[in-house]
């Protein structure tokens, strides 16, 4: 019997709550995303989301005045990470703490795909990631991106392993 | 005829470094580029390099020290796009310099797909890229992501409309 | 003005029928199409789906006894092709007959990427597509192929130029 | 001490040549690689490659005279699963004998990205792949197809789970 069953609804809640902001903090202090002035605004179990505001460090084109498409990279691989993350927890449940602790770790992505559908204009962008398959070690993951008018900008594809 | 066919060869030699210089300029002064601190170390017909230190704003997973992933898709996608560019500056041979302009101006990834094969350890990194095909419209390359150990790290695929 | 402009409602809604007519016939007579055993059930505004039954030579993992990773590469593509087709049909409205045809003509994939989710299983397969974008030149598609029970076993991603 | 180890460098010989018969007569008898007409004509360390010649059942654009990209994402996604499976292996080196070949029989395909760079014209095929990185679960693969003239129509990467 796992450590977790003993636990009275309330401690369990509260884990809950705690662990869920552990990947928000998780998510927030990731320096790269940082950097870029990301950050998670939404933590459901059906999906991930985070912002950013236009600024002018993020511009890529300085023809078009548009979002580098590494920003927009940066923000899908960064969102589903986060949800790959919440459903591999879940997928562990009953295992010991150490070891899902050791398997959040190593959670890294294997392969990314980005469609750059729209130009990346607008004043603020929202990444959303959802999980489409949990498996032992591998989770699939789906992404869009939008500006403030929700004009989808891109969509992306990523896997991780974990 | 076009303009270019009346110049002498000295006067077309001076062009071409000029067209070069302007491809490298152009790189090196991309905001976001700037802002993740790449700078382009090579551009010949062949390839196209760009190389970045580590640097602790670029970490992603601070359990591993390693780079994030949106940094290297931001660094896959900008070598492959300025070898894009003169992929299709090229083919765009004998048309007015302004049509040749504009189509410069207009160019944008279609999609990226990335292979993260290794952790992004190292203390600096160089992505290269190379144009597998280039078409009356669209340019498609090939890229790579070592370290200064020529560790592979990432390989990737993008696909670009002028 | 276009030929189109001039027809009555009646000539240009038997036009449309002739159309759809022509894209499902199409489909249906693609000879590796005809090869894999696959028909188009579904040709709408929003979606295209096609079906194909299990039979004993499309198999791929005898192990396992599930679908060959390349009959669901087939079908997804085929399916994306169809919607493609469509939209860009759509996309070209007004512009003369034989140009339209010109376009279609050399409709092709540019490149596709497809997640492998669950294993092939079942009596009966859906490729279904969808247009994500459609420019003046490219097209972005999405698909889905599940079950007779609806189980999603695979998603893809395809981008066409015409 | 694994089994492997107690045999003479003669009898290792043998079961090498008979793992590497195995793989080429599995390849050949994957019922779809069967039904396209597919055809494994080497295997080495460092690739596997598979030819098919052109027939009508495998035209895919019917204007054009052109293979099916279902055809070339099938080949693709068959040598690199063979490629996929020798390396994995030799990975699993000094395993006992049952559980390399359970973890055999559930290799699969992750996800697979095709570039369709050329019309797949000509009179005979080559697919190519070679593996870019085993890992202890996963194997990332790289692959080419070819005409008999050399041109390159398509580039391909997979990623496999064992």
């Amino acid at each position: 019997m796992s450590e977790t069953n003993t636990l009275t609804p309330e401690a369990r809640a509260e884990r809950l709550a705690q662990r869920r902001q552990q990947l928000i903090d998780g998510f927030n202090n990731i320096p790269f995303v940082v950097h870029v002035g990301a950050q998670l605004v939404y933590l459901g179990e059906d999906e991930v989301r985070a912002e950013v505001a236009m600024a002018p460090h993020l511009v890529g084109n300085t023809f078009q005045q548009i979002l580098h498409g590494g920003v927009i990279a940066t923000l899908l691989d960064s969102v589903a990470g986060v949800a790959s993350m919440g459903a591999a927890y879940a997928r562990l449940k009953g295992q010991p703490r150490e070891e899902k602790m050791r398997r959040m770790a190593q959670l890294g992505t294997i392969d990314m795909r980005i469609d750059y559908l729209r130009p990346g204009r607008g004043e603020r962008f929202i990444a959303g990631a959802k999980v489409v398959r949990i498996g032992s070690k591998i989770c699939a993951t789906q992404m869009t991106f939008h500006n403030e008018k929700d004009v989808l900008i891109a969509t992306g594809n990523a896997v991780f392993h974990y």
